[in-house]
């Protein structure tokens, strides 16, 4: 090293301590803040609950707007979680039920959406989750709603038609499946594809039509399916952008999930109606009875109002009042003016209507 | 709520965004002068690798000496470990290969040491975990060293025999068992406990001299098996704070686990040489020939410079030129004075003298 890299190293480094020790004393006062917060709340409620999915969302979406950079938005809002979930965690760590095991997509959103001060604990069914934070054991649940292939969505709505809990939020997970091989391989011999159980359920279609003779061979994860193909000249995995990236692989077919729109959406669900945070999403399930023209009839407020359709998921009824079910997200909040135009015309129209839950648009 | 209440939240959350603000201007300055520092070092070394243990202890522990709360210094360090994990990740995020599955301790010391700005991937041995470091896949591996009864230590440790790793830093996770009841409980009818298999091994002998006829039930995590006995009056679990927490249970024995010294420890392993933090452990393996006074002898220069030792470890040989190995820690870094005449005063009786690895202390 010259004396004069040592000498710039050096100042940098100093540069970097003078700023820590700004950045500690900044978050130890937002922390006192926080603490102030809760003391002021607990004057009017003395069981005041101190997480406000509204207020959270306007935080890191205000971060997300001033955020020039370096960090990329996401890895900006993760450090802005985990600062408010140790402030939180102060006066009352958020406790979390999510559908496990440890080591689930599931428990990756819960820590996600509520940092990693929070207490979270793994169930093994999503009534269970429902169950638990009914009982006020937790104050919050985490489901996955959207994963296709592997059926759990239809359990979760339904869990929702009878039960008094609220939708108080969403998350994404990004995750996205490549065809990756490695700088042996020959693509057009390709006779043996390795991945996840999971992951080859989500591309199925893809596969049966790309890959209809290839032998599938389901693995532990979907690393260990890229870290197989290094030696084999014959072989494919199905893996993620980090499996890719650490092993060097080469993508020869992006993104063959079968249904790109809906790749990971989990649900935070409480007892908690949450104020409007300005962009909001409402998730509403409706009841009509079997006749023609009866979706057409439902949907045509939303488009007379403006208000947009995010997802419309349709099923057979469960119990003799409901003939069909459907259930729909839409832009907006309850509180809105457009939004309460819309349900009292579909609530006119339908034989039953329940609002799952207003809340914020899943943040990043 | 009053008006007064609604005005002083207001101020209240308006300062909140006011330092919010700050502390993202400060972050993104800091993962300025971190691409900085990687473009120096550029300079003079192409290959240069941007991770350096002993200076992110330094800063840790500067970090937690500044802290004056509210927030504790174990959470603080939490926060600055994610911090600087996000302006690594910019340059070159760290790869780290653990022993798996996910969602094990393991993995939660890794994440703890890197942040979750690291790339993290499970291996299902620890032999695995050695071999990707060895071989390049990876920067660094994360292995359980300690903890006792599992019979997982003496495979970690032996793997370092042959193993031109080094030890590059350690871990600790704080886990307490303790043994709890509901209130509805009966203490002295207590005729069945519930916990998962590994914390059953680790209480073993306490369990067998305190509860020697109660039926063990393992099940599939400690919050389950608190869980469990909300509706049991003869029952007891065995789990840790958080779960006593979560379900408002009676902890009537603290700390039952048999080795309460050694929970649970992990080591970083890499091909670095961690120059001197300050704070610092070094590990060694000795192999002496068995002859009466042998560990005595070998001990014998730590107390006469006085180097505190941490841990000393007896090994049957493996190999027929080892006839016992003793793995010795010990605080201090090879490259201070005392503990160079310690190194050459040991070598000059033993029959073979390996050090592992110098390296931080663990922080928190």
């Amino acid at each position: 090293m010259s004396e004069e890299s040592a000498k710039n190293l050096k100042a940098l480094r100093e540069k970097i301590d003078d700023i820590d020790h700004k950045i500690l004393t900044l978050i130890s006062e937002r922390a006192n803040c926080a603490q102030q917060v809760a003391e002021v709340k607990k004057t009017f409620d003395a069981d005041a609950f101190f997480y406000r999915p509204e207020r959270e969302a306007q935080v890191l979406r205000s971060v997300m707007d001033s955020n020039q950079g370096p960090l990329n938005d996401e890895e900006m809002a993760r450090l802005f979680r985990e600062i408010m979930s140790a402030c939180l965690a102060l006066e009352q760590p958020v406790k979390v039920a999510y559908l496990g095991p440890e080591g689930t997509f599931t428990q990756a959103a819960a820590l996600k959406h509520f940092g990693h001060s929070a207490i979270s604990i793994p169930m093994s069914a999503i009534d269970e989750v429902f169950r638990e934070v009914e009982a006020g054991a937790v104050n919050y649940g985490v489901v996955p709603v959207e994963n296709s292939t592997e059926g759990v969505i239809n359990h979760t709505l339904d869990s929702f038609i009878d039960s008094p809990l609220q939708i108080c939020g969403e998350v994404e997970l990004r995750i996205h499946h490549h065809l990756l091989i490695s700088d042996t391989t020959k693509k057009d011999k390709i006779s043996r594809i390795y991945s996840h159980a999971q992951s080859f359920a989500q591309c199925r279609k893809w596969l049966d039509s790309h890959y209809p003779h290839a032998e599938r061979i389901a693995v532990n994860s979907n690393a260990e399916a890229a870290k197989r193909i290094k030696s084999e000249w014959h072989s494919a995995a199905i893996a993620g952008d980090m499996a890719a990236e650490l092993y060097g692989l080469e993508k020869i077919s992006e993104k063959i999930e079968d249904r790109p729109d809906n790749s990971t959406r989990f649900l935070i669900i409480g007892n908690q109606a949450v104020p409007a945070s300005g962009d909001d999403k409402t998730s509403i399930v409706v009841a009509m009875r079997n006749q023609p023209g009866a979706l057409h009839a439902l949907l045509e407020p939303f488009h007379t109002h403006n208000v947009d359709l995010t997802r419309v998921e349709t099923r057979p009824s469960t119990s003799g009042t409901w003939n069909y079910v459907f259930f729909i997200d839409f832009i907006g909040h309850v509180d809105n003016d457009d939004v309460s135009k819309v349900l009292t015309e579909v609530g006119s129209r339908a034989s039953e209507l329940k609002v799952l839950g207003a809340y914020p648009k899943g943040v990043l």
